[in-house]
């Protein structure tokens, strides 16, 4: 069996700290940087945030979808930024979103954590809306090619309240659901962090939507919410309570507008700044 | 303006009829096709597929998590494979089942609907799971770009009930809301058929989620269910009632398993059987 997810994000954090660097080659900040909006573009955009990142901090995450307006050029960009990344040691979580049923979320999972697949990562991100269940292949695949997997549980945007608060059959949320389905599934299994992890927006409410976070400590949790979005670094542990230790920090406009000859400071100070908050 | 999606789509169903043959290079399936699991090999199965509808039926629903699993060789076949659909007359509906939020979730929404962008295709499917408040800068980019965009709502697959049929804060379950939202989104817009569709599974009990199908005409149904998975042809009007002259019958496996040899055939067959049941 290979290393698990779980344990190297822990090696991880143990390294660096808890930031993730968010690789997303929007126009307008491909723009700020003078670089064309381009297949090419997205690639060099790419390959800097992580010569920047790597050394300072352990993770970065490119955004699928900004990569994808290339077509198959695009796809060729991001597979030459992910592997540049592993190659430097990074951690990749690939935010895919991706979700489908049967063979083809199988087929998904194989396209980004098979080793040896061209658009191989560490991870990926993976939406539930066909059913938890739905998703099990690559669960399964995650576990057994010592790769990670987070489910969109509770995301930080308000207009996701309408569906992720729905009550279920149960009594519970339909994220609270989602939260207490994947630390079961790691329960089951890690002596370390789990391998299954969950995507909780750091501007969430828990507690209104009936999450415990008590019961989540050793499931990663990928938090997207901080800098632009509202969330303070030093806010971390009243956030995240139990689960701050397993949380990764997602950090990407507040990084990334410092343009490409700020970005290698940008890193490092907020590595830093997450870093102080779990001392 | 240029012509609209849900236009096209009913000369579309006034010449072909309201088969939707499935491009689905499932491993097993290019087994049998005896064609190598490569970015080649699926390349080849469009193409074949591709041949053998183009005058027999209107549109073709290419699953791109099965070209997804090659990278972006698997992209570039996706992208030659659409392209020689749209050049053969058929409607292409990239199955993709993206979603995200923000700028992200346009792009995915540039990526796929962008006239001359590398993956055009005339509609694409997505997912709600952040909230249909979420999608809704694709849902205008399909608008003005004379594209379609097909809503999963309640899907075919049992394990999706649980979230599906969840109770949201107003008392309709999320599958309702949904049909709500986008049927509500084309009453404001068409003359013809609307250009936001939904995913409706056919072996969904829509009682059972709430789910007014009355109301629904006049938006596009994209109805997966028939054959393996259980639904017949001649059901089609019991089951979407109001809603089947606007529904696009999807059918893969029923059709794919014919083999290189048998495919022509069993297109023209089985869209014969659905044109039958219209009339």
């Amino acid at each position: 069996m290979p290393e698990s997810f779980g344990a190297r994000l822990e090696a991880v954090f143990d390294s660096f700290g808890q930031l993730c660097v968010g690789i997303d080659p929007h126009p307008y900040l491909l723009d700020e940087w003078q670089i064309a909006d381009t297949a090419v573009g997205v690639r060099d955009f790419g390959l800097r945030v992580i010569d920047a990142t790597a050394g300072k901090a352990g993770i970065v995450k490119p955004q699928v979808a900004f990569f994808e307006r290339h077509g198959s050029e695009g796809f060729r960009a991001l597979e030459d930024v992910m592997a540049a990344a592993r190659q430097a040691g990074l951690l990749v979580i690939a935010d895919a979103k991706r979700g489908d049923l049967g063979t083809s979320v199988e087929a998904y999972g194989q396209a980004w954590l098979t080793p040896g697949s061209p658009l191989e990562a560490d991870a990926m991100t993976i939406s539930p809306y066909l059913g938890v269940g739905s998703i099990e292949a690559p669960m399964q695949l995650a576990e057994s090619a010592g790769k990670g997997l987070f489910v969109l549980a509770a995301t930080s945007n308000p207009e996701a309240r309408w569906l992720q608060s729905a009550i279920l059959a149960d009594g519970r949320t339909v994220a609270a659901s989602i939260v207490g389905d994947v630390v079961g599934w790691n329960r089951g299994r890690a002596g370390t962090a789990g391998s299954i992890g969950l995507v909780l927006g750091a501007t969430v409410n828990f507690a209104e939507f009936g999450i415990d976070l008590e019961s989540a400590a050793g499931t990663p949790v990928l938090a997207p919410g901080f800098g632009h979005q509202g969330a303070r670094y030093d806010e971390l542990a009243s956030i995240y309570g139990a689960s701050a230790p397993w949380a990764i920090v997602s950090a990407s406009r507040s990084i990334l507008q410092a343009g490409p000859h700020g970005i290698a400071e940008a890193v490092a100070l907020q590595a830093g700044e997450v870093r102080a908050c779990r001392e």
